[in-house]
């Protein structure tokens, strides 16, 4: 990402957005392969049952970071060009056709998975799961742009009480929700294994959702004190700990209820198995970067360990839950918001990702007055 | 109660209890018929797998009002004379034959259900479902004493950052525990309907267990008053206003996810319903008076609901999670607890009970020196 | 229900259905107050998303009869004209637009709640308890047609395997399917109390779903023969038999796992309860009269009972898993099916109904080939 | 195992258990390394809460294999010497003090875990995951012998209907009967990978509990057609088919709701985990030989599956499941029953177990008349 190909866009935002040749500005994958371009690209069209959102801010993601550097994932999954950014918050421009539910100005955040609505996952509840899953930014055209054309049935009203900033990273934060809420929580040990924006957001969803007490494990000191902010009852440096040792003096030998795993570690896979109590369970979100090996007799099945493979939110409980957490202000995840930065600086954006040296990063696209939020 | 037949009870503390002839003072129901007396018993034998307790502090229970009243169900299940009390933490003074997992010295609190671990209940972890439970200070001797003997199994080491008068009202919060944790609780939207003792701790333990707003109801100004600094995010007056209508407007039209319904009432348990949202379940663990009717269909059957019969406290989940909360201190009761008072004034307890305006009263033993917790 | 209006629907059924002014024979409420009326009336168009079917059987219900009567309910909910029928299965013979999943000439049971999509139950995986369900034959125009226009997300592709009679009647064994998978089945012993066609239903249901014993009450001696063919494990005649005694002599004492509760009398639910097994579950289907009372004490909570109301069928858990067990040949619910008669005797049908003389009543529409099938 | 000791055991079986020198006939591993010694050891004392039992009958297990050859496992669990066998059913010949719910000539089965009632998982329902189980035949002196001695609270009256075979082999039945029953079964469609005794248990048991379809996997001819007697409704033979894509065909591309993995093979869980729906579960008993490593993005986690490890059996729970299902008459296992010998054999039922050309072995103590049953 570098030739800036237009100034500014801030002409387009005082202007309407229905006109078919207006365009905005945006962060599009052009064409296979590593990098991402700012680009002055066509409105999106406001379809169906579609809302088209001005967008207020935009959070950036590892996967974000992934298909940046064009992983074998990614290289798999999309098909160019696409504006990418699946976590966003904006404001309703215009409702298409249908649309009964919602009314322009109104303020959402965004479910990224477009879901197929036929298959049985979708028919059973379980629509996170659904076969045909396309995804907003990676599938679609996504947020990382001044307007985005979103399915009305995946906007979400954000609580009126949070800021611009939190509304933005709903997305994440309900993966946290999703795989917290996936077992046992009120007046359960829980442990949350890596301390990325989604593991800091775990930390404070099982505080908020009643764990009696919560433990974060990280290998890099800056999260680990991102965790502390997030109100970790202990931190555990695990490139220099042992974790389930530590565990088991934090826990009186008694171990843990469960554990929630974020960091794709196969260590910390490992160590969280081993630091659970005989029946508790680990949740596991964080994608490993290929197949790792488990002792499954000893970690797995003496201890009649369960384990639940987590992806997305579930549609829509998962949104329900983490509102009322909001809204109740029992669930605050500012302290892991490390950054908001100009759109524009993308680049930068997934530098600093790369760095290790941030929490969530939140991108403002161009055009739209911080000032306001 | 009137007659004080011993005028001090020090002398027994000093002494060691374990002495057949040794006797001690006690709340004591001697025959069939309203009222109770102190009278001066023997010291309990300390069988084999049974702790002798020295009680350090006694809750009264609704349960006592009943027996003292010697109401119907009184009647049928009394067999006097039995020392009553059935919450209570106490100092083991002696260990029985073979029990090897507590000291003396040790501080526990006590499960007030005997029970009988052959049953299937008891045999597929139902124990507080037990089709031959017997319950201390009912059908067995209880608490209201200098001391008590219990089982080993039924003794529960109070966690040490309590005070003596909250470790004695484990066995009533556990009912309170039991009940809030027999449905979902995490950020869901959560009723107590009744503010007597137990309705108080559910409301805490409702929050401490992470639900995202907890409305408590009564129709006494008093109990509404205790609610309030048990911190309930709305106290409803049952006798002025429309519950299910002030909650309809506390929850924007959604309906809560949960009653623990406390009280006994009918009205409640109909307003409670009412206020549920469909597929909401409702706890029921007030003991109505009497038999009354519902309109199920509207109430039950359309909505969905689930409803739980709620008795006891799980055996021993119910204590895990009391203790996990307690210990970490996301869980207080001290403001439900607004008397402490000497053993021997039991018939001013009682009164003070009927007249409403009490949360929860608690006893101290003869000899038992208040400044020492 | 008296005077034809026509006296064949023959012609219609070769005729394409498309037309508007094309018309059929229908049971029509045309107006408040008892009685149905047959009448030719336009044959339904086939809205976006909608499917038109060539009704090829359909089911009476009890919903039906009491519409018939114009019971409290009735009046309260319909609003004539409507062509009532709820329970069908019929032939694709035109597909709305949009509509891409379904063919002409496939066929297809329905689900006969339409549902919003739009509140909390529908976005959370439980649509039987959508706040805003219109249902099919009552508050619109149903089945008890010729034709008959369904949302194609309601429609079901029947099994193969099975009868037009059975596929005619998956709404009401969803309903048996739904009230029985809503609690623990496998290797448990159930009872179903009220042994109309959704209780004959719900017995071959626990059986095929792995109910280790099934035992069926009733007052009439019909209907416990139909139990008998049934094959529910014993039966129970509960105008001659005291049904908890009779229960704890089969059961060795034990008591029940659960209680299908099918019938809505207030003897059956205190029976049910009386017999359930301490921690046991009754899952009430049958809609009571009018309210009635409960010892609440008694019967629920000192047993530690778990009482769930159930509507509908779970969209579309139910139905899956009532096509697997139809599918697998587990499920056979042929011998509930007493009586197939022509559409046109639905006044016949009613009084069949009202007679007691009569399991599950199957109509066939004008015009069809009942030798085909 | 070679050097008979005793000629024969049947004088044992006329006299007395009582005196302490009388002397039994046992297998047993007399000192670390492979094998196993026919030996005349004491007949074991009845201690408190404890039964004597005649065995008359006792299953030879694949743990029984790994003792004899004293693999790793066993060189770090085992202490010789000690009474092998821990599958059998005997008669009551004595019952210890404290003993008041059985009595001599009573037919008892045995729950193989001595567990402590004292940890976490003990007093909260999950004795199977008991940090302190000592295992009979393993930790304990166990039934390979004329004589067992074993707690009271582990003993199970074996229904009267089934024979002393079936009886003999009802802890691994619990282990088939556990793993079925962690996850949904009734109208599920269900795979059991790994055709020894307890994959062909876990067909029989799916069956009864209600799956709509139960298909069947293993490499081994001969264990596929025992699958075949048991009523897979299809067998799949892994050697030479795709596991996963023959089960698409069989499921019409809809995938397994749950797999029963019984065999330890690292392909076998991959095979299930790729057969399964998105949302399906995958219950582990079978134990790997060693670690080895999955593909947990692909095979897990954007699948939603849970796994769920699975050691021993619920106590009591799995064994009252088991006993409905036996004494109902719906679960047979006999056919997976294909040997029976004497216990004086048991170097040759190794010798089988290791061809592969067996099912379950029974074996039959000395002086047991193999006539009675």
């Amino acid at each position: 990402m570098s030739a800036r190909t237009t100034t500014t866009g801030a002409p387009l935002e005082a202007a309407a957005p229905r006109s078919q040749t207006r365009t905005m500005m945006a962060v599009v994958k052009t064409a296979p392969g590593p990098g991402a371009q700012v680009r002055e690209v066509p409105v999106p069209a406001c379809g169906p049952g579609e809302l088209l959102l001005r967008v207020l801010r935009a959070g950036v993601c590892g996967t974000d970071l992934h298909i940046f550097e064009w992983d074998r994932w990614s290289q798999g999954r999309l098909k160019p060009p696409v504006t990418l950014g699946h976590e966003f918050v904006g404001e309703i421009v215009e409702c298409g056709a249908g649309v009964t539910n919602f009314q322009p100005g109104e303020r959402v955040s965004c479910e990224s998975h477009v879901i197929c609505n036929t298959c049985l996952a979708c028919r059973t509840g379980q629509g996170h799961l659904c076969e045909n899953t396309r995804i907003l930014g990676v599938d679609l055209n996504g947020g990382f742009a001044q307007f985005v054309a979103v399915p009305a049935v995946n906007a979400w009203r954000a609580p009126a009480n949070i800021t611009l900033e939190a509304a933005a990273v709903m997305e994440p934060l309900g993966n946290a929700v999703h795989t917290a809420f996936s077992g046992p929580l009120s007046a359960c040990t829980i442990a949350v294994s890596g301390c990325g924006p989604i593991g800091l957001f775990g930390i404070a969803v099982a505080r908020a959702a009643g764990a009696a007490r919560v433990f974060a494990s990280d290998v890099s000191p800056y999260r680990l004190e991102l965790a502390r902010r997030m109100e970790a009852d202990a931190v555990i440096d695990a490139a220099r700990e042992n974790v389930p040792e530590r565990i088991r003096q934090l826990t009186g030998g008694a171990g843990l209820d469960g554990v929630l795993e974020m960091s794709g570690s196969p260590q910390a896979m490992r160590d969280g198995l081993a630091a659970l109590r005989n029946g508790g369970r680990l949740s596991l979100l964080g994608l490993p970067k290929e197949p790792f090996e488990l002792d499954w007799n000893r970690l797995v099945i003496f201890k009649g360990i369960t384990l639940h493979g987590i992806i997305g939110r579930r549609m829509f409980e998962t949104w329900y839950q983490m509102d009322n957490l909001l809204a109740s202000g029992r669930l605050d995840v500012r302290p892991a918001i490390t950054h908001v930065m100009p759109m524009e600086q993308f680049d930068q954006a997934i530098a600093l990702l790369r760095s290790g040296t941030a929490g969530k990063v939140v991108l403002v696209p161009w055009g739209v007055d911080t000032a306001r939020a």
